[in-house]
């Protein structure tokens, strides 16, 4: 039995046999060609092209419908470079002039493009060139007659990586897969969001022992709420897994008696359990798992993995659609947080030493009419069909927020102008995620209809570390007690002006804090979709005036780890 | 007349005529020689190699006597180009190997050391590449008998250059420049803080247009404190600033009044004005200006510059020597302050995504004993000699602080085994420069002797912008509401412990911000040399109960600029 750990991306239990999904060792024969040859490895070419690209059309088509039409694009891009009229001609030229044989002469081009673009210094251009030996790749199985492997997923498979990308997940038939383990990652890489969005248990970041120590069709097991991973385990840790397998699935049956029931306290007081959102489809498991509504949707995701703007219309479509599903239940729609760890190439800013401490964000949108207005207009108009809410990020000033605030204004009357429908009471509120706004929380609460706590980026901010600096990741802690007196701060400042304080950080979804949150005075608490119903549940266990008492006490200790072990103590 | 604006990065009046310190042009005929012709112009390479060596042995003692040991390494570095032995043969082979004129085999030779130096990713290796470009054109103006421009340097000139490098204001004759004023840097660039040390006027980062309008001999006027430049001033123009120019002097003799009063406003309340320093020479401005302490030795600076940690005794001689320079008078020295935008090419760091919010200062020291024992044992040791306080950066959390705490005491149990002198009562302080430090000040003032807030920082990670990040600069300001309110929250929670509270970054030497600062009840005002006198005049025109009042006034506006506004209403 080996045991690995590494970090626990998405929570639950697996046991299953192991899928190991390594970068394929492909051995391409390099042959010289004569030239009465050449017309016939064209052909062949040829021939896999069209595999290829069919192949791509299915997968394309099966991807949309199973995870939606934004996960789909990854093979549209792919098509496209199939029908690219630099690359065909790239191959063919290499099979002619080099006299090679096709797959040799794929495989050069492709190992040319790539070197061109891994020297790049833009990350789209780099992502490119990794689309490009994807697609080469696809070619080359097809000239050689390679099963790919999902076409060899048996049932109940637990996937094991390095990583994997958008194009990987999208190809996985998600039906059969018990879980996914990857040698890299962090808790927000793209499986582990992926995981969590699909709601199968996930541990990542397990580092190299990983790739060195799986084989195939071996048992493991999966521990995603403590980041544990099994290899080959023995009778006693398989009994033991097994119960808790059990214990998991019959605690997640048992919780969905809260699906329908209001979140609130043993005595009776309402709060709000919400989740976060990236993209429309994101609405179904948050209902699902009795989301009272969504406390933070990252409109950012409809910028990305594209060529340029979406344009007014699609935003709105995208937005309208969004709060039609959630009926009259709150969401809250951030506008566009872009910098920082997020670009989007087309915007072409220019690189930062410090991203995070940098041109991100509500001060990006409050230099660019040309991307801020479009947004609020598609916001204020798809405001009509439900009950939609406008937040800014990163707001650190008075000025930003009055500014903000003056952008939707004007936004408001060119729609009046134009007789165009919007909602004219839009309610509109802003994230505290920077120090400076606590600081001035009482100011900014006459502004705002209301507050949303962003604990990530307050974390990083107040503490000074960079939440994806792993060298330091430790000190990157709600429990911090700096933090924690923050949070309390920016609730007082928010009911001293009669508004609501939310917190769509990830700490809003830990079971641990909730005695503090909501004994501080929390209203509403967004988080993964996956930790709704047990933050529900937890709730109903504390009375307001147990957790104030608690919430005082918490407040006065000096350290993380004497503020963690309190609640551990007093967890319910 | 032209009139640029740039940053003010060294305060006082200027007028004079332009030296212009282009990139000189020099052109290099290539020639294809005989093979007979090679020994002769290898023979001319040694000449102009010795040429060299020996202006450079010149220039290494001349900058030793005129601006200390320090500043003269850079010269010694370049000796040692010179008997590299890879750099000599390499210029003899292109002689020898492509049969080129001894000129343009060196500019070859440099072209390609440059080259593949400027590729690297490592800051030190890159400068090293400049270095070697550096040493090579000395060697060619050596070559072609060209003049080096310190040669044909008249009386009274202002340098105008694209950005001066340590080497190029080393081999400046600060005598004869009365100002300095460059396209490029910030205020905290190299020749902003040169310009300070020296106490000459300089404005930085004027762009482009500084070298398109520049011109040799031309009138220039130079405002360090407005960050303005005239070129070719009009009649009426220069009159204003002759006159500038003499109230400016007058001033500078007025001031000099307090040099030897002691810090106290109208109504005699004592508060301490203080310097901060780099290097031991800093020590002299800081007492001729009448500074009362050293409230901030950066002691980095021993670290920089070198291949390798300076040792035990290394910085017991300094830290002796400075203390015993500044006799009772209290110097604070910072332990070592690395990371962020400060690398040390020898410790070999990880490269971060961003290094503000990294592993820096503390952090690193906390981990590694063989660079915070040697440090602390030598800062305990040279305590015995004067009034040095030992002061941690960059703490952020309780447990930090008692480790760096828990550390001294393991370092004077071993000097107390070992039998060597230290200094048993030594005070231990901590920075207050991120706002995790602010919130938990009440428990971290028990258990240290002073607080001193680090402006630069603090307000970096409260508004989480980039200090260094040009887009953004403006976001960068002591004034944003939420930053003073940090400041008073620091000194209260340190007044309530009874410790004193001061202040040791640029936000402490600004007049405007005294009243404020005086009325939240700042104890110590740490500052660069230029401003001491300023500040110790400013403080005699205020009694405590009118800044009290203005403090709490100021606490409450909203916005930063409102505050600026404030202030400058009542500044007196």
């Amino acid at each position: 039995m080996i045991l690995l750990e590494g970090i626990a991306a998405s929570p639950g239990i697996a046991i299953g046999k192991s899928l190991l999904k390594k970068e394929e060792k492909i051995e391409i024969d390099k042959k010289k060609i004569s030239d009465d040859q050449v017309e016939q490895e064209i052909e062949k070419l040829h021939d896999a092209l069209a595999e290829s690209k069919k192949s791509l059309k299915e997968l394309k088509e099966e991807t949309a419908e199973k995870l939606g039409e934004e996960k789909a694009e990854i093979f549209a891009a792919h098509l496209m470079i199939l029908d690219d009229p630099e690359v065909i001609p790239a191959f063919e030229n290499k099979i002619k002039d080099n006299k090679l044989n096709a797959a040799a002469a794929v495989k050069e081009v492709i190992d040319e493009f790539a070197a061109m673009f891994a020297a790049m210094d833009d990350e789209y251009l780099r992502e490119r060139g990794s689309d490009i030996k994807d697609v080469g790749m696809r070619v080359i199985k097809n000239l050689l007659g390679i099963e790919d492997i999902s076409d060899k997923m048996e049932d109940d498979v637990i996937i094991v990586a390095e990583d994997l990308t958008p194009s990987d997940t999208a190809k996985l038939d998600t039906d059969k897969v018990l879980a996914f383990v990857t040698r890299d990652g962090s808790r927000t890489s793209h499986s582990a969001i992926m995981a969590r969005s699909l709601g199968i248990p996930s541990v990542v970041g397990l580092g190299n022992e990983l790739i060195e120590k799986a084989e195939n069709e071996i048992t493991i097991i999966v521990d995603g709420n403590q980041g544990k991973v099994f290899f080959d385990p023995d009778q006693s840790t398989l009994d033991e897994y097994k119960v808790k397998l059990e214990e998991y699935k019959a605690e997640q049956e048992r919780l969905m008696a809260f699906k329908d029931k209001k979140a609130q306290t043993k005595d009776g007081h309402q709060v709000e359990v919400a989740g976060n959102m990236g993209n429309l489809k994101d609405v179904d498991p948050i209902l699902a798992n009795g989301g009272e509504g969504v406390g933070l949707f990252r409109s950012e995701f409809l910028y990305m993995d594209r060529s340029d703007l979406p344009t007014e219309e699609e935003q709105f479509e995208v937005y309208k659609k969004a709060t039609q599903k959630m009926g009259d239940k709150p969401l809250v729609i951030r506008t566009l947080d872009v910098g920082g760890d997020k670009e989007l190439p087309y915007l072409d800013f220019p690189d930062e030493m410090n991203p995070f401490l940098g041109y991100r964000a509500i001060r990006v949108c409050l230099e660019r009419d040309d991307i801020f207005k479009p947004q609020l207009r598609a916001l204020l108009r798809a405001g009509v069909y439900g009950n939609i809410k406008i937040m800014f990020p990163m707001i650190s000033s008075l000025d930003e927020l009055l500014k903000a605030k003056a952008k939707i204004e004007e936004v408001k009357a060119e729609l009046k102008e134009e007789g165009i429908k919007y909602n004219e009471e839009i309610d509109v509120g802003m994230m505290i995620e920077v120090p400076s706004a606590v600081m001035i929380a009482d100011k900014l609460a006459k502004e705002v209809d209301f507050f949303s706590i962003g604990t990530n980026d307050l974390i990083q901010y107040t503490v000074a570390v960079d939440r994806m600096n792993e060298q330091i990741a430790e000190m990157h802690t709600p429990y911090h007690p700096a933090v924690l007196r923050l949070i309390k701060k920016t609730i007082d400042a928010g009911h001293a002006e009669d508004i609501w304080v939310g917190m769509c950080g990830e700490a809003a979804g830990e079971e641990l804090l909730l005695p503090f949150l909501l004994g501080a005075g929390l209203n509403e608490f967004s988080m993964s979709a996956v930790s709704i119903l047990k933050i529900k549940e937890v709730l109903t266990k504390w009375t307001v005036a147990e957790a104030e008492k608690e919430s005082e006490k918490v407040l006065e200790l000096g350290t993380a780890a004497e503020v963690k072990e309190y609640l551990r103590k007093i967890a319910k």
